[in-house]
């Protein structure tokens, strides 16, 4: 990881930019998918699997006895900890429910702003040699707590824990897709999977394409997605140990994480990079590793203003503060996902078991998105009701705006109701 | 508008379906704007000024003299219009603010959520012969609510309300742009005009197109915007009249606005139809009326069950209930942007001054989307803190899911802080 001492403001824009992916031909090719599906339902997601996974699944669908079994193959050290994850995540997603607002603005004017649920959405998870299950804790939990009335998945994943933790938290259908056809297939809808209102759930940028396509103009979308990162702010005083695991931590995902440390000193730099080294020989996944490194970045800043004031010009996903006075740094920060305060609050706390979401924003959308939370899978919807002197009282602010407006059939149904004579 | 007795449900989806909007060319078009602003910033907004409008502003920032000089050209009925009506709006989003949630899910892990207000929020008003200035205490009362530290305009008008409207908000930067290079403009930045975070507002179909390719990639959009709507749903109590006028209050919006009246006869649709032309005769904007008209639709259901089914299908923008007894159907709706109850709640009202939001999802967006409300402004952000015990009891947790996820550092990250020997 590069060193960066007290950059000058005019560096912060190329320190804090994400490694940029190549998308050529990517949405011509996603598209033609779309379409396929759109087209051919059923038919096109089989013909699809053929072509890009060498097989076409007999059943589209687990069944039940598949879940069933699923359960018997996935140990009991997984499952407590399935169980335990589950209950902090729903301690802290329940306790964010919105309650409904009633206020009488003026006399006879009663505005209400009433929370309800999506009514139906679809899960992606994504396979490969590791499916990650702890994701569909994060969506399904709080999916069911908003009062969704169905709530389905779609994976390639052909995973014990994937079925198991989907049962768990009470979805009872899963699908046997993936990619890009999965986002169409539940945006669309085939005679085997529903369309949904709202589609969520992490995937390659294939997903990612397809996702965003259709959010344009058929299914809503949880956020727009991209490598996930982490930032560490760390004083003298942290462990190097400690900084160098949280930074691995992050980049062992994939070659395009990013991860950032933000220090006081060049020698604390020096002393994380030492770790880093020692702690990467212990790693499976050390390629990888090496990969997030390369686009990686160390800066260091004297005083806690410009650590803020870098940390919010980046908005990282996951932020770390690993400082004598933790709060006094967490207390400013106002655009990051996710926030991990003092010395014992590693970024794995809360992509497993802590209770928060770790579905997050990245690429600088910390700050204008949230992570998924209970509003993600409820919307607020406006009622009003006026009586007769409640709309006499507000007609002429109505009827004078209307009138500035141009739009006389506006000024007229208030006037209408108001001139007749019954 | 035609009349449709009893439909069967395989013909609802055809009777939900919008307008369609052909597009085509329209996105190279835009994509070409937005090109322009992104590399020539002010140099492109005024060379795109010159070209599209026959010419450049001398500046692109209306003075602080300009928007006084305008306060003085708005009557006094529409300055005590634009007060009243920002009094409601005020009282009704302020009872929507989010308190921080603050929980301990297990002993010493504390997790808390966090709404922040988004730091730079951008406006959009449309020019045209009468521009709706109402829009912007919609969207700027919200943003000061929510404590956003910038909040600027951009638009086209030429009109005191909308410099007066923004001023009395309390927006101080108002600048003289508009189209599709606005939304660039403060999605980039210029020069001139700073980057948000989020645009808001409405827009012709360039706008439109400019607002969903930028918020694939670079700031966050309101919400996917189309055409105007509204349905009324009426039994046979209801005044012919009142619900003519709400079908036109919609209508003339423009050609492309869609009013749908669903009632329990065809009588009474006919006598709906013969209030539609008496009052349509006194009508400036007949041509617009006529437009829509022609792609609305009556349909008649005997019953509130299937009114209501209808209704969730259709997911109107504004949902007009004007029945003797308008809860037993407002209680049952979950897809709508904003609901008016009874004889006296006409959409004018909160169009302009009960105090809800008119800033709506259309096209269906009703199923996924809210309204604009108090959270468009905000983020939730997580934060949490373990302490070492706390972290001890999860650790049996997280490790055990991230080594069945195969991510051997993220358990490290907890192993390393419990086997030190500090």
């Amino acid at each position: 990881m590069k060193i960066y001492d007290n950059p000058p403001i005019e560096l912060w824009a190329e320190l804090c930019a994400r490694p940029v992916q190549s998308d050529e031909g990517l949405s011509a090719r996603v598209g033609a998918i779309l379409e396929r599906v759109r087209l051919g339902g059923d038919g096109a997601l089989r013909e699809l699997a053929l072509e890009i996974e060498g097989k076409a699944p007999a059943s589209l669908e687990f069944s039940a006895a598949e879940i069933e079994a699923a359960a018997g193959k996935v140990s009991p050290e997984v499952k407590a900890a399935v169980k335990e994850a589950a209950a902090n995540i729903e301690a802290f997603h329940k306790a964010q429910r919105p309650s409904e607002v009633v206020v009488e603005t003026a006399p006879g004017v009663k505005c209400i702003q009433k929370p309800v649920p999506i009514a139906k959405v679809g899960l992606y998870i994504p396979g490969g040699t590791a499916p990650l299950f702890s994701t569909i804790l994060m969506l399904a939990i709080p999916a069911r707590i908003a009062g969704c009335s169905e709530v389905i998945l779609c994976t390639p994943a052909q995973s014990p824990e994937v079925l198991y933790t989907a049962s768990y938290c009470g979805i009872k259908r899963i699908f046997r897709v993936g990619g890009a056809q999965a986002a169409a297939a539940m945006a669309y809808g085939t005679a085997t999977i529903p369309r949904v209102d709202k589609i969520f759930g992490p995937g390659n940028r294939y997903v990612t394409a397809a996702k965003q396509m259709l959010g344009l103009s058929r299914v809503a979308i949880d956020m727009p997605a991209g490598p996930s990162e982490v930032m560490v702010i760390a004083d003298d005083d942290a462990s190097p140990a400690f900084v160098a695991a949280d930074l691995l931590s992050q980049a062992e995902h994939g070659m395009d994480s990013q991860v950032m440390l933000v220090c006081r000193s060049s020698a604390f730099a020096e002393q994380v990079q030492r770790e880093i080294e020692l702690q990467t020989a212990a790693l499976d996944r050390s390629a990888f590793v090496q990969g997030a490194l390369s686009c990686s970045r160390t800066v260091v800043f004297r005083d806690n203003d410009d650590a803020v004031a870098f940390a919010e010009a980046y908005a990282p996903e996951h932020l770390i503060i690993n400082t004598a006075r933790p709060w006094d740094i967490a207390s400013r920060i106002t655009a990051a996902g996710s926030v991990f305060v003092g010395s014992y609050s590693p970024e794995s706390a809360g992509d497993y078991a802590s209770g928060t979401n770790h579905t997050l924003p990245t690429c600088g959308w910390a700050r204008s998105f949230s992570g998924v939370n209970i509003d993600s899978f409820m919307r607020k919807m406006t009622i009003q009701e006026l009586s007769r002197e409640g709309l006499r009282g507000l007609s002429g602010t109505i009827i004078s705006m209307a009138e500035a407006e141009g739009l006389q059939a506006h000024a007229n149904a208030v006037k209408v109701r108001l001139d007749e004579s019954k």
